[in-house]
């Protein structure tokens, strides 16, 4: 078995490959690793997991240990990618059905991204009475929904278990030295832990904003960092295989890419692959339109258009190698249902035999296949594909032609936001916005 | 406010509907109502609402009463059509962290729909020791994700609980008369409800296949089938709104359609929405691709795509009156965040205005928007939107060309698999295969 993750292209490429797009690719990686690029003041996660050292390590450890030691429930609170990176690990890793179990350490609950009423509602009545931490992650302390959700948790919070309790089970995450949320830290005396200037919120999961929540819910920040260390330092091929595959595929037409797994544990790792993606190319009415399926779940819904819709979609399968337990296919003498011949395999065997068949019928309905494998979901894999994604995306957006650190767009529905509410500082938006409504 | 859905296209059409697409869409209406098209043998869906009488509903109130009574845990078997629909209603409907809550009725499950080992074998492990119930849905019997789960978990009941037990609360969702699963269920006694034979897998949540689960876990399923019917008698105008509207966007080249949400409960509504559109449309290389998105949340993820990515996309935002709950945004004396220009409100009031700059913001960003409105997420209002969805779904696919009741496409993984896995009677295709994996 190998070590690490493989990208295998042959199924996608065909001949698309050309020469020039390889050089292209040499070039852009040359760019991204010399910082000559654009966005290059956003590069911190480039050299990131080699750069964090014992101390950063303990420093997380010790707070989570904090939580863990108080805690029944804590609730990270953030919004893009100081959300999704620690949800896709968490979930990656977790019992499939921990929320239903009483065993364990606290439950981490993700609050902040989103503005749903309700969804707040039955957190805080889900939490009320039981003892409970926050982890607060903004850069600046004022971003609309994590700010909401951290007024009333901290509110609640203090009410519910004093000051004290609050002040040494809230722990800030956020700039070094700027921003409402450091100022607040400062006076109640919370811990706090540093986003870094110059890594983005989607290349934050390696920071305290995603180790931090992976940590509390009980998981080896350790091997989750080895790994991304062995593909900062080896894993050049493959990132160019990927960001290479893919552009040729754009280029041929192919818009949109299907991230497809076939173990339901990764679900919000496809959601964390579609931030990092969409966020970094979808610029300049150009990228490819990153979707994601669980499978076999979703062959019976998506797989209809998958296999013969219009032929503008390319998919890549995520393998994983081992699973973590064994189920046996049981035999049934009566056999109605007609299962004995696979009976005494085990379940994956089952699935594996349904990811290699799904993969030709794709590659047989005109759906261009990438495959990339990892050996087992551990916490040192996901480290790997962590990295090989990121550095995959710097490549593969340069390629592209656009700023793969910026975000532009998201600014446009905060604006029009601040300006329906009213928002002090935009009362000139404000009053263009009523003139428009009334129209 | 309004009592039923509303569809509001303004800002996605701007001219583009002509008199020729509307005559097709009334043609495409006929021939769905008359049943002279293709895929008209599958055409049950369509005046089932209404004929749904006062036995059917007290039969499934009472296996869902049985199910209620004795069982801790629930487990819906069952992939797709016999998945999705039941899946949506029930997590619109519950409590965002009803898996973490131990009041209320039984933890409805589901298994099935996919073949994951380890999540296999954490379910099993969950329910070990807990007396537990199984609906199993399957027209054949054979499907081979909910056959694998169905033997594992009667083998599971059965030694647990004894065969009693498990005859007395398993409950089979199957064809009438034909196929293992009405056989076995014969010949063990489980009480059994009837997939008609005229109603296709996506279209079937209002039958017993959807009700019985959302009964299972404490939902009115009467309300939701009077909402069903109010559509069935009364929605014409704005399912050939929708159906007209995403029809003229794809002429158009808008080849995406991304359903927006800005309600957390919605995230499977809008998976359901994908079979539906995706399983009906996807074929003859054309269809509307189907893509969902929960905001805000995604709007710091495929917010950036969307705003500024390639311009052959449209959204469709799926729109929520009012919440269930208040949740009132507290004042800050220090004010750090700078949030008390909203203290008072209630958290809804700033989801809407996010969701209305939003829409503005992306149809400025050249994405049309298409509004489907809700007064509430209730029964009565899932059931109205559900049957409003299937209706445009079946006129949409007609005026498209396609026929909207089959999926052809989703044979070739299984066959594939088949030969992989060397079932009995597919020697041929695993000969073949032995020859083409050597290649």
């Amino acid at each position: 078995m190998n070590d690490s993750i493989q990208v295998i292209s042959k199924f996608a490429l065909q001949g698309l490959e050309t020469q020039a797009l390889r050089d292209a690719a040499m070039a852009a990686k040359q760019t991204l690793e010399s910082g000559s690029g654009a966005g290059n003041d956003f590069l911190g996660w480039l050299h990131l997991p080699s750069s964090i050292d014992e101390q950063q390590l303990q420093a997380i450890e010790e707070s989570a240990a904090q939580l863990r030691s108080e805690c029944e429930y804590v609730i990270s609170i953030g919004i893009g990618g100081s959300y999704l990176g620690g949800k896709a690990v968490i979930e990656a890793l977790s019992n499939h059905f921990a929320a239903y179990r009483t065993d364990g350490g606290p439950k981490v609950l993700f609050a902040g991204s989103n503005i749903g009423e309700d969804y707040l509602y039955d957190m805080m009545d889900l939490v009320r009475g039981h003892k409970f931490g926050i982890i607060v992650i903004s850069k600046s302390g004022t971003t609309t929904e994590p700010a909401i959700a951290f007024r009333l948790f901290k509110e609640m919070l203090e009410q519910q278990e004093g000051k004290e309790f609050a002040s040494r089970n809230i722990i800030a995450i956020t700039d070094a030295r700027r921003g409402a949320l450091r100022r607040l830290a400062i006076e109640e005396g919370y811990a706090t832990f540093v986003i870094p200037d110059d890594v983005g919120g989607r290349f934050s999961v390696l920071t305290p904003v995603g180790l931090l929540p992976i940590a509390v819910a009980g998981f080896d920040i350790r091997a989750l960092v080895k790994g991304a260390v062995e593909m900062e330092q080896g894993g050049e091929e493959q990132v160019l295989d990927y960001a290479i595959a893919r552009n040729a595929l754009y280029q041929q037409g192919k818009k949109i890419e299907i991230l497809a797994n076939f173990t339901p544990r990764l679900h919000f790792l496809a959601e964390w692959w579609k931030q990092l993606y969409g966020e970094s190319e979808g610029k300049n009415h150009k990228g490819i339109f990153p979707a994601s399926v669980d499978f076999t779940t979703d062959l019976h819904s998506m797989g209809q258009w998958i296999q013969d819709g219009e032929r503008t979609i390319f998919e890549t399968v995520l393998s994983v190698g081992d699973q973590q337990h064994e189920v046996i296919i049981p035999n049934d003498d009566a056999d109605l249902d007609g299962l004995n011949y696979i009976a005494g395999k085990n379940v994956d065997y089952v699935n594996k035999m349904a990811e290699l068949g799904t993969r030709l019928a794709h590659i047989d309905g005109g759906v261009p296949n990438l495959l990339i494998t990892i050996p087992a979901v551990t916490e040192r894999y996901l480290g790997q594909l962590i990295y090989f994604f990121e550095k995959a995306c710097g490549v593969s957006g340069y390629i592209l032609g656009v700023n793969p650190f910026d975000q532009p767009g998201v600014e446009a529905y905060k604006k029009n936001m601040f300006a329906l509410l009213e928002k002090p500082g935009h009362e000139e938006a404000t009053a263009q916005m009523k003139i428009r409504l009334k129209q």
